[in-house]
């Protein structure tokens, strides 16, 4: 299994008026520990885009433990845990320090720029092959 | 069961480079139909919130079937199929005239100022009592 | 002088952490009033684009006196002082009833996808002018 | 005059369907810059308020000269020119590499909690004078 972790700090605007982190923007920093991995394996999402290949969220759920505040230094760990023929699972663990302040998950399809679901492409999947074996 | 339903056109803000709604913005239109339901029952969210009720996002999740795009109008629909002692839960269906573009659901539970989890408050289980009377 | 007006209710997504509306999100008001206004003048915004034309922000600026709040229902209006060759400016006023809460000016031009200066559309400046002497 | 320079990397979530960034999101860059400056000279912006000390946007305005993309690394350099009784003046480049993407400016008063300006803390004063001399 790959994983990745990015570093966040919390802005003021992700917060709301109950002091805290407004939720939603938890799944901005998904997709940006997300966008980090993929770089990591050396397969830039920016690339993949480029190649005519995007990765739209097909489903993503969040459960929030703790409260993250302005200025927190958070980290986003993300693993995939398999890639089947067209669906691509990510879970992922917020932390700050060792705490843990939420875990989540989302699942994407690589689709065409007409938006029609088609395999990931080769790239993807011998990066992810390769930096899995290096793991090892 | 209690309903409540929104509409919301699509701001030019709530898309991305690829051409469709961001998917974290969701949330944010899902929190307007609870706002508005709260509305509704003669509960207002800013009002609870005036009295030392929070109503913070305990889980979160949505699964996307069909893209939202600029300036579509949609309408949200949240419903409140129980309230238990702490746990209120939420279901949500996005919809772009008859077709459902997502399913949602969120939990909350109500917290005092101090983030700690209390009762709901009598006004609101009063409230949500009173109208799903009136529903039958 | 032609000019529109939109009213926003403020989302709880729009607060930060001081309890009142986090200034960047004008911005978006501003927009929402600029897409309505092209809509009251049937030269929705969304057409123009799907005509190759767009509309990118080149300047904006707001002044804030008042605080916008969770859930205050505002108003926004936009008047475009005159449309010259290629520019096209825009004044706004956000209001809480009768109270200014923000004054703002943002100015834009047309270009292609290419990211090119162009001359505004024959239809938006038909539009315009045949709206405009409609008021007086 | 004091400066402090900050690091971004483009979210997909702040691009917009014209593929480039959505121009309300260099505010947040500007906020994100400003926090790191009061951190250079050793006046966090969390202990700021901590001690009841807020510091809004009174104005703002950015012109912008380059589009911003997806995956950019831009760097935000922040400056402020003076300090008077009450308010405070910064002034901003947006750059990738050498390139200037926008200018910006802000200003802002310190005001207690129930937003009254007040003047600024003296700790604020004290590093904003001992970190101006330490440049020369």
């Amino acid at each position: 299994m790959f994983s990745a972790t990015t570093s966040i700090k919390v802005r003021y605007q992700e917060t709301d008026k109950m002091g805290i982190v407004y939720h939603a923007n938890y799944f901005t920093w998904l997709e940006v520990a997300r966008v980090n991995l993929l770089e990591q394996i050396e397969c830039p999402y920016r690339k993949l885009e480029e190649s005519g290949y995007f990765l739209p969220v097909l489903s993503c759920s969040c459960e929030f433990k703790m409260p993250a505040r302005f200025d927190d230094l958070l980290s986003i760990e993300v693993s995939i845990p398999k890639v089947d023929q067209v669906r691509i699972q990510a879970n992922y663990f917020v932390r700050k320090g060792e705490e843990i302040l939420a875990t989540a998950k989302t699942t994407h399809a690589f689709v065409n720029e007409n938006g029609k679901v088609i395999r990931p492409p080769k790239v993807f999947k011998e990066q992810m092959k390769k930096f899995k074996n290096n793991m090892i």
